[in-house]
C-alpha cells in the first residue's frame, strides 16, 4: 500500500511527530482568545475586577511560579504516559485523537457547560442529542420523529454506565405491565381491548405481561391511560384521580418495589436472567450486582472457535428459562469483545426474538459495540443505506467474514446500543454513548412519573426532544461535561460517520489488521524451527491475539512463561523511560472454563502443546496452566501502514518481534527448565 | 470590605474581564509544545508519516478549512452559554474555573490517559488517589496506612454516581456475615469465638449479623477465613480448597443473589431502608431504583424550620425500622443541600449511631457533601485540627451557625462522603468524588472475589494502594479521563485544603453571603410598602433563597406569580443575547408535603400570605398553591464584593432587584388581576 492512500488522514490528526501541532496550535489560540473576548464583551462597561498592576505584585508572581513548578511537575510526570499516539503502540484501545475533536474539547472545557439539562447548557446539550442521532443514524436506527420506533441517545463517562443503562432501562419496561394491572385491579378498574390478544387486562396472566414486547407495553400503557382518563373528562377533581392512579402505578413499579418486595410479592415469578456470552465485559458483571439483578442471574452463554456467541447454545438457554417460566430481561449480544475483537452473531438474535415472539415470548437485545461500534460506519453509505456484503468485500483481503457483515447489519433491529467515541471514535476519554432504539422507554424511566400526565392533554404531550431537555431525569448521571458533547459533535460533523468519511479511517485501520495477520503468519512459517505462532481466531475486527510456543515444548505452563517473556518486551515498564521501548502491546488470556474443550484441544493441538496440560485448577505448576497466554494487539493507528525505506510500522514490528522471540528462545534454551 | 481583600485570589481564575488571558495563553502553550515535542523525541529517528508537504495540498486544505467552519460555528454556539464566570452570574453551582485546574486538565487531555488501571494511566491514576486522599485529609478522615481505618477515595464523573456508590458499598458490607455464614453451614464449619459476642457464629441470629458495623465485618471476615484456612496449611490441595470456600461465600451475598433471591431465601428478613432527608438530591431516589431497593425503601426525613434534617424524626424512623427488624443500610446526611444550601446535622446523626451500636444496632452514615464538602476547608488547620467554633466566628458575622460548625466537625466520624470538585472545587464538569472512610470495604466490592485469597499468605496480601492499581475493580465506572484527576491534583497543590489556602476563597464566598443577606433584608425594609421581601431560612451555606409578596396580597398563587415575573428578569433566555441581561439567577420551591405545616404557617405568614391558600392539591388556581416559588442564588463567585465607584456586584444586584420588581408591581398594579 503506498503513501498515497494515508493522504486523507494527514490533516486528522495532531500526528505521531505532532506534524500539525501549527495548526492545532493556531486554532486552539483562536478560540482561546475568543473565549477571552467573549468574557470581555459581556458586560464591558465594567471595570476588571483583577486590576493590570496585579501581575507587578509579589504575592502575585509568587503564586504564578508556584502553579507553574506544579503545572511542570504534572508535564514532566505526563512523560511517563503511554505514547497512544504513535504507531509503535498497538497495545490497548486508545491511539491519537482527532484534531476537531480534541479542539472542540479544549475550547469547550473553557466555557464549561453542563449537560445535565438545557438551562446549564444551553449551547452544548442540543450538540450531545444530535450527537446521539448521528450514532443511531450509523447504525442504522431511525430518528424520524413521526415514524415509530424514533431513536435517541445520549454520551455517558463511558461504556460502563451505557451498559448499566441498557439494564436499568429493559427492567423498567419488563414489569411495568405488571405494576399497571396491579394497580388497576387495586382500582377496580379493568381495561379491556389491550395488549396483543386484545382482551381485559385482567384476562393475562403475570408471566404473559412479562412477556410483552417494548411496543406492546407502550401501546398497553397509553390504552389503560385513555381508558381510565376519558370517563373522567368533565370531572371536577380530574387531576386529582389521575394523580393518584398514576402514583398507584408508580407505587407498583419494580423501581418503586424494589427487587426485593416486588418478588416476594409476586411469588410466583421468577426473577429475570441475563443472557451475556462469556467474553462479555466485566461491566456486565459489576452491572448485575450493582443493579441488584444478582451476578448468579447471568447466563453466560459458550463461544464458537472465533470467540463469537454459539447461538445454539444462546437458544438452549432460552428455551430453558422459558420452560421454567424464567423472564430474560435480555440478550446482550457483543459487536467486538474487548478481549479479542469477535463479533457475536447479532443476526442471530435477532432471528431467535423473531422465533419466540411469534410464541409469545420477549426479551430484549442490547449490542455491547463499545469497541466495534464505530465500524459500523465502514458498512453505512452516505445514502443510510447498508453495503452489500459483495461490494464492502471487494476492499479487503479478507474482512468481512459473512456473519461479520450481517452482524453489523442486524444491530438496527435491537433494541439498544453502547459505543464508546472514546475507542474507536478517536475521542479522549471519557466519552461512552447509550443509543436506544425507542424513545418512548423515556416514559418508564423518569424521575417524575410521566405515564399519565403525559397524555391528560394531548396538546401538551411532550416531544422527546422537549423531555430531554431535562436529561438528568433520564440519564444514570447528573451534572456532565458538554465539552465532551461538543468534541464528538464537531467531530462526527467533519468526518461523516459513514462509508466515505470516518469509515474510510477504519477501512484503513482494517487494512493494517489484515496485513499484519499474513504478516505474524509468515513470521511463524520463518520462524518455524524456533516456535509455533498461531492466531488462534481470524480476527473479525481491528484486534488480533496471538500465542508463541517454542518448538518442541508439549507444556502449557511453559508456553506461557515463554510467551511472558516475549511479552516483557513490549510491556509498559514504569523503571525505563518510553524512548527504550520499540512496541507497547497488550496481553490476555484464554481461560479454561470459558473456553469448550474442543476449542482449547485445538488451539493447543496447533501449538503443539499437550491439551491434558490445560486444566481447571492447577497441580502442577511445571507443566499445567488454567489459561492460554495470548499476546493481544489493536490496530487503530492510523499510521500503521506508513513506510520509510520500504518498511512500515508492521514490517518494524515484525523485525522487532522476531528479534525477541529469538533472544527469549536462545536464553531458555542456554538454560533449560 | 476593601478590594486587598480579594488581592490574593487575583491570580487564581482566569478572571471576570479574562484579566489573566496572557498567563493562561502563554502556559497553554508552552505546554501544548512540550507535548509536540514528547512526541517528536519517542523515537526521532523515524520519519514523520505526515510529510511537510501535505499543508500545500488542496485537499488537506479543504479539510483544514471544513474544520475551521465547523469549530467556528462551535464557538459562536458557545457563546449562548451560560456566563458562569461573571459575578453577574449567581445562579446554579458554577462560577470561574480555577487557573491551575483548568490548565492542567486541558494539558492532560492531549496525553489522554485512562485512570481505569495504572497500565492505562502511569501518569494520573497515582494522581486522583492523592486527590482522594487530599479531600479524605480536609474532611477529617485519616489516611495512615498503618492505623485503623485508613480513607480512600477517588474520582466519579459526578455526584450522582458517588451516591450511588456509597449504596453500593453499604450493601455489599450489609449482608455480607449472612453470606459469610450461610456458606459456613454448607462446610459444616463452626467458626468460634467470633463477632462482637465472641461466641461461635452460627450461634448469631441473621437479624444480629444484619447488625455488625464495618468494623465488625471486616474482623470477622478476617477470623473467619484464619480458622479456615490454617488447618488446611499442609494440605497438598488447599488451594482448592479455600477456592471452593471463597466461591460459596461470594454466592451467597446479595450481589451474587441479587435482591430478588437473597430475600426469598432469607424470608425471615426485611429488605432494608435508606433515610433521606427530603431535601435529598434526586440522586437519592434515582439510585435506590436504580440499584434495585427501590424508591420506596427510602424513608424520607423531615426537615426543621432551616430546611436541616429534624434528628428527633430521624430517631422515630430508626426506632421503627428496628423494632420492625427492619435493617437500615443508612442514613444520608446533606452538608449543603443542593436546593437551600442548609447543613444537616451530621453530628447528631453520628450521636444516634453510638446510641444505638450499645444496643447491637448498626448503620451506615454517608454525607451527601457533593455542595458543601469544600467549605471543610475553611474549619481545616493546616495541621489538620478542626478550627475551634470560636475562631472561625470571628472571621464572620453570622457563620458559621453553631450546628453547622458541628456538623462540619462531625463528617470525620462518618464512613462516606461525596464531595464534587466542579461545585465548589471550581473545577470543570465532570468531575465528582467519592470518599470512603475504611479502606477495608474494598475487598467487599472488589469483582475477583478478594477476601479469602488475600488472606492465604498474609505476605502477599495486597495494600489498598496496591489493589487500586485496577481501579476499575472497585468503582462503578471503568475507563474514564485522568485529565479530571490532573486538574483537582494541581488545583489542590497549589491552593492546600486548609484554612489558609482553598479556605480563603470559600470564607470570602461566605462573607459574600453574608452581605447579600444583609443587604436582602434592608431592600426589604426600604420596599415594604410595595412588597414583602423574606429569606426563609438563614443561610448555612453560600447559598440563599428568598420569597417577594406584594403588600396586601394574601393569595399564594398571586405571590407565586409576582416572583416569577420578578424571576424572568434574571432568567437565561435564548431569544435575547446574554448581553441584554444584568444578573442571572435561579429559583427553587417548597412544596407543600415536604415541609412541615408550622413551617409552612411561619414563612407564609412572615410573607402576609393567608397560609390556607398553602395546599397539596390545588382546586382553585387563582388563589391556592401546592408549593412557595423563591429566587434562589448560590453566592461563589470570587468577585462579588469587587467594588467600582463604590458599589459592590451585590449592590449592584440590590438595584437590579429594585428596578424589577418596582416594574412589576407597577404592572400589577396597573392591570389587577
Amino acid at each position: 500500500m503506498s503513501d498515497n492512500n494515508l493522504q486523507f488522514m494527514h490533516p486528522y490528526f495532531m500526528g505521531a511527530y505532532a506534524e500539525n501541532d501549527h495548526i492545532f496550535e493556531n486554532l486552539l489560540l483562536e478560540f482561546v482568545r475568543d473565549h477571552a473576548y467573549w468574557r470581555r464583551n459581556f458586560h464591558p462597561e465594567n471595570r476588571p475586577p483583577i486590576p493590570r498592576t496585579a501581575r507587578f505584585r509579589e504575592d502575585f508572581n509568587e503564586f504564578l511560579a508556584a502553579m507553574q513548578q506544579e503545572l511542570s511537575n504534572l508535564s514532566s510526570d505526563l512523560k511517563k504516559s503511554v505514547p497512544f499516539f504513535s504507531p509503535r503502540y498497538i497495545g490497548h484501545m486508545a491511539a491519537d485523537l482527532l484534531l476537531p475533536g480534541v479542539l472542540a474539547q479544549l475550547m469547550t472545557t473553557l466555557y464549561n457547560p453542563n449537560n445535565v439539562s438545557d438551562d446549564a447548557a444551553p449551547a452544548t446539550l442540543g450538540k450531545e442529542l444530535e450527537v446521539g442521532e448521528m450514532l443511531a443514524r450509523m447504525i442504522g436506527f431511525s430518528v424520524d420523529p413521526h415514524s415509530y420506533p424514533c431513536a435517541w441517545g445520549h454520551l455517558t463517562s463511558g461504556g460502563t454506565v451505557a451498559n448499566y443503562e441498557a439494564l436499568w432501562n429493559f427492567r423498567a419496561v419488563k414489569f411495568f405491565p405488571i405494576a399497571l394491572a396491579e394497580a388497576c385491579k387495586q382500582f377496580n378498574f379493568d381495561p379491556v381491548d389491550v395488549g396483543p390478544m386484545e382482551v381485559k387486562l385482567s384476562e393475562y396472566s403475570k408471566w404473559e405481561l412479562l412477556n410483552f414486547s417494548i411496543r406492546e407495553t407502550t401501546l398497553l400503557m397509553n390504552e389503560v391511560v385513555r381508558q381510565y382518563t376519558e370517563p373522567l373528562a368533565d370531572q371536577k377533581d380530574r387531576k386529582f384521580k389521575i394523580q393518584k392512579f398514576t402514583e398507584a402505578i408508580a407505587h407498583e413499579t419494580t423501581e418503586h418495589q424494589g427487587m426485593a418486595h416486588f418478588f416476594r410479592k409476586h411469588s410466583e415469578l421468577n426473577p429475570p436472567k441475563i443472557l451475556v456470552p462469556v467474553t462479555g465485559h466485566y461491566s456486565w458483571q459489576k452491572g448485575a450486582k450493582i443493579l441488584g439483578f444478582g451476578k448468579n442471574q447471568i447466563v453466560s452463554i459458550h463461544n464458537d472457535g472465533s470467540m463469537r456467541m454459539r447461538p445454539d447454545h444462546m437458544e438452549e438457554a432460552l428455551e430453558e428459562c422459558f420452560n421454567n417460566e424464567t423472564p430474560v430481561l435480555a440478550v446482550i449480544g457483543i459487536l467486538g469483545t474487548t478481549e479479542f475483537g469477535s463479533v457475536d452473531p447479532i443476526h442471530k438474535i435477532v432471528e431467535v426474538r423473531k422465533k419466540w415472539r411469534k410464541k409469545n415470548r420477549f426479551f430484549g437485545i442490547h449490542v455491547d459495540a463499545a469497541w466495534g461500534g464505530y465500524m459500523t460506519s465502514l458498512f453505512r453509505k452516505p445514502d443510510g443505506d447498508f453495503m452489500p456484503h459483495e461490494e464492502i468485500s471487494k476492499k479487503f483481503k479478507y474482512f468481512p467474514h459473512e456473519g461479520t457483515w450481517k452482524a453489523f447489519k442486524a444491530v438496527s433491529q435491537t433494541d439498544s446500543v453502547t459505543i464508546d467515541p472514546h475507542k474507536l471514535g478517536y475521542l479522549p476519554f471519557s466519552c461512552g454513548a447509550f443509543v436506544s432504539r425507542d424513545a418512548s422507554v423515556l416514559d418508564f424511566i423518569c424521575q417524575k412519573a410521566a405515564y399519565v400526565f403525559d397524555v391528560k392533554e394531548s396538546k401538551v404531550k411532550k416531544t422527546p426532544k422537549q423531555k430531554l431537555l431535562s436529561l438528568g431525569q433520564y440519564i444514570m448521571e447528573g451534572s456532565k461535561a458538554g465539552s465532551a458533547a461538543a468534541a464528538a459533535n464537531v467531530a462526527h460533523k467533519v468526518i461523516p460517520l459513514h462509508c466515505e468519511g470516518f469509515g474510510r479511517v477504519l477501512t484503513h485501520s482494517m487494512l493494517s489488521c489484515e496485513y499484519f495477520f499474513d504478516s505474524i503468519n509468515k513470521l511463524s512459517e520463518r520462524m518455524k524451527d524456533m516456535v509455533t505462532i498461531t492466531i488462534p481466531f481470524p480476527p473479525d475486527t481491528n484486534l488480533i491475539c496471538y500465542a508463541i510456543n517454542p518448538t518442541r515444548n508439549k507444556s502449557l505452563a511453559l508456553m506461557n512463561h515463554f510467551s511472558r517473556k516475549v511479552f516483557a518486551h513490549m510491556k509498559i515498564d514504569r523503571k525505563s523511560p518510553l524512548q527504550t521501548h520499540d512496541f507497547f502491546g497488550s496481553f490476555t488470556s484464554l481461560v479454561n472454563g470459558n473456553l469448550d474443550e474442543e476449542q482449547g484441544t485445538r488451539i493447543l493441538t496447533e501449538l503443539g502443546i499437550d491439551p491434558t496440560t490445560f486444566v481447571p485448577h492447577v497441580s502442577d505448576r511445571t507443566r499445567e496452566g488454567d489459561h492460554i497466554y495470548l499476546i493481544r494487539h489493536t490496530l487503530m493507528n492510523p499510521w500503521l501502514m506508513f513506510e520509510e525505506d520500504g518498511e512500515n510500522y508492521i514490517d518494524k514490528y515484525i523485525k522487532f518481534l522476531f528479534e525477541a522471540i529469538r533472544k527469549e528462545y536462545e536464553t531458555a534454551i542456554g538454560r533449560p527448565k
